[in-house]
């Protein structure tokens, strides 16, 4: 939400957006966020170093017309240190929305398999994000300059890439790894160029996170079963928390009470700043879903193990609590998650995800092809009911960047829930995130299989490796080795041609 | 050749290539006409009646950008009067550069076959031919307006046309079929959105024809081979014609003699109406070879039945006969092509295919996507020596469209020879057909096969049967058949998940 806020200040539609819309607003925001927000880095002294070589690649800005022969430089990383000539494999890292050194940071996984596999690393940028832009300063001036922002542009990329990093190593097997977006167009790129990948990891990819595949509500039941259980009434505090908050804004002194007791940088004023505050709780509320992980880390702000159970602890109310005790909990538990280390003189309701990520170029994808349907009812779910409005979402849209999006496209192009004539994808969810909301989370066919780790937050699996990781993830990163592996020797043994023929 | 030039005239740039840069246009224009060159409907008694609805499907004309929302009407044909409610297949023809009513009349296996199958038949269009223009009559104008013709956008068209038809019919199956450029779009339609159809029949798709893939010279190899087969000297002759009319083109009266000994509309003036003049039988040739059907048939002219031995009757010379022995023999010859009736009163050099199909679209996909290969060395054919420049193709593209081919392209979007991890594809091809030399010949998976028919030409087995077909193409058609009713069985057998998951 902030990010889109923030950074459209200077486009008065979004403003607009925020008063008139707010609550489909919330519905973009609300996605943009989530899918940003990702941990930062840890540090383990057992950890490999990140050591990679930086290169540019000149890309087409549109792979798909020829009037324009304009290109860019796409900004790739490479780690080769543990390559084997002439025929190690390649991991190719299919970079999402952000700077590409960020993800590079945070998929562990990756720099810890290289060794064992003989495996060259690379880290492909995906177009409009870090320094890929195709436009320079100018990328992201208006939706003219926006065009080339698509997930059918940035995978010719990938493949146009891998091809040329196959004319000089023709031998080496490539496989397309990435978590959340970077998932999904992992797994798209097996789908659309199964010439250039021989397999992908798809972790934490809601592939069916799109119109009529799977139900818009099944994402917020995640979230909330993840705060049930982790402490007692801890959903039913924050159910009963939004009606609280609206009893409390219907007046000045309750909105003044609220600024105090939340210490927010900006005093809310009016009910539509109430509005937008509630929707900055209920991200936050979300985003502790998607990084519940079992150890300490530092994420955009650092936070405990298994941060839920820490943030239920303020919510353990009965039905007799006041709208202020309930609030002063609430107000505690969101400390857990913006202000753990005590360093933060006040909190901002513009501010739930690291903004070193491409915020403006999300809602972008999230207002043209990226179409992900989200609802709440208040009953399944500890949020205020909230259905999906197409249309409104639409409007949204056009008045941000004069653009529609496209309800079935993704279906149509990437195929829904009919993808079983594809093969060797892994598909990884957490059971702790949201996102396996629109996950694949069963077997296919053989080679297109679904990796469920129970005890898992948003893509655990590509994450280091830690003495704290529980059986389950452990085991879903020994089986995507036991694939990588297969489908390496697979494409060692595979002959050219069968040379048999129908001949009549 | 001749669409080019005479629908070009207005730009002067095309008059240019034709003077400078005479023998590379020879390749674009060559290609160009042979892809165009396919048969008229032949009528026989037994024939089922062809019988469809006209309709009109709003299509976006850029799917793969947001600024534009513009949509255009892509006309398709539908015959559903054999079609068995709820689940009958539909058999659904993806159009090539050309009036989508040609092939709907030209395709007469399906018609065939689709009261066997209870199938319905849809015939769709290809954007920028027949009707289906996305700027109306400006859809030529420019390369700005010929910039969303491309197969990608193609390809998109048939797929969300199709998931219409689905959310309408969502129990048929679908399978693609197409012949030549409409069989690559058939094979591409199932590799690339495997969700829309079952299955697909690529008849003589020359999916291989690009850089790298085969060599350059084999097209012309197998029409050289077709004439060297069908008559004593028949190859010879037409390799020793060339240095014939180069020598009798020298003088003014040589340039005479020739333009009356081939009955020329426009006589011969110039050494480079001379050059003209051989691209011009050179197409004659390559069109006998494509056409090369064991019955009497009316195409663009009406030819007798194996007309390459007709053809060769008239050019049985040995070493002895000189220029204008051998030359009066080989405007007999011409002349089967082009008056076999005795209707034409002259021979016109700018005309060797159908003026209903799309022959400046399809050279500007030549000149984009569709660079396909050719090169002839005069030994192991029996055309004058040319080597493929790709540079000069290039520069003759960019003088006529301001655009340049990307030579890898294709390559990288449709899999090149890597194409195993597909299914559900058959490639047939006629033995006697040059397009086979870019044609799938050998099975490359159980589901990936290939169908050779040593006794057709261009994609005979798509054309109605008569008692004339040889037995190599009755049996290419019957296993057709049988791998359409085995996809359309699986189909229905298919259960929609397994509903085993990898939990750790």
């Amino acid at each position: 939400m902030m990010a889109t806020n923030r950074r459209l200040a200077v486009d008065s539609s979004a403003v607009t957006c925020f008063i008139t819309l707010s609550l489909a607003c919330l519905h973009v925001t609300a996605f943009k966020s989530q899918l940003f927000t990702r941990l930062g880095a840890r540090s383990f002294s057992s950890e490999p170093p990140i050591i990679y070589k930086t290169f540019y690649f000149n890309q087409r800005i549109n792979h798909f017309g020829f009037l324009e022969d304009g290109t860019f430089k796409q900004r790739y990383l490479v780690a080769d240190k543990h390559w084997q000539e002439p025929d190690g494999p390649i991991l190719f890292y299919t970079g999402n929305e952000g700077d590409i050194t960020w993800f590079c940071n945070n998929t562990g996984f990756m720099w810890e398999i290289a060794e064992e596999l003989g495996a060259m690393l690379v880290f492909a940028e995906h177009r409009y994000y870090g320094e890929s832009l195709p436009f320079g300063q100018d990328s992201y001036s208006d939706s003219k300059h926006l065009n080339y922002l698509t997930s059918e542009q940035a995978l010719a990329d990938f493949a146009v890439l891998i091809q040329n990093l196959k004319s000089k190593m023709p031998e080496s097997p490539v496989i397309s790894v990435g978590g959340s977006y970077g998932g999904m167009l992992s797994a798209w790129l097996r789908m659309k160029y199964p010439n250039v990948v021989v397999g992908a990891l798809a972790a934490s990819a809601p592939i069916w996170q799109f119109p009529r595949m799977v139900g818009c509500g099944d994402f917020y039941k995640i979230v909330t079963q993840d705060f049930a259980k982790s402490g007692q009434n801890c959903d039913v505090t924050i159910r009963r928390s939004w009606k609280a908050i609206n009893n409390l804004s219907s007046t000045a002194s309750g909105l003044q009470w609220l600024s105090e007791e939340f210490s927010l940088c900006s005093p809310l004023k009016t009910k539509t700043d109430a509005v937008i505050f509630k929707g900055w709780l209920q991200e936050t509320w979300v985003n502790l879903a998607m990084v519940d992980y079992p150890y300490e880390a530092s994420f955009l702000q650092p936070l405990p193990a298994w941060p839920i159970q820490v943030v239920c602890k303020y919510l353990a109310f009965d039905s007799k609590a006041s709208d202020y005790d309930l609030l002063h909990g609430v107000s505690q538990a969101a400390k857990v998650y913006y202000n753990y280390t005590g360093s933060s003189s006040c909190l901002n309701t513009s501010q739930t995800a690291t903004s070193s990520l491409g915020a403006l170029g999300w809602t972008y994808q999230a207002c043209t092809e990226m179409v992900m349907p989200m609802c709440t009812d208040g009953v399944q779910d500890m949020f205020e009911p909230e259905d999906w409005n197409f249309q409104a979402f639409s409007d949204e849209c056009y008045s941000m960047f004069g653009v529609r999006p496209r309800e079935d496209w993704a279906g149509t192009l990437y195929g829904g829930k009919d993808i079983s004539s594809h093969s060797n994808i892994i598909f990884s969810n957490g059971g702790l995130d949201p996102w396996s909301a629109g996950g694949v989370t069963y077997n296919i066919t053989e080679s297109l299989v679904s990796i469920m780790i129970p005890d898992g937050a948003h893509h655990l699996d590509l994450r280091y490796s830690t003495d704290l990781d529980p059986p389950s993830v452990r085991a879903a990163r020994a089986l995507e080795l036991k694939f990588f592996q297969e489908w390496i020797d697979k494409t060692k043994k595979r002959t050219g041609r069968s040379g048999t023929e129908n001949r009549l």
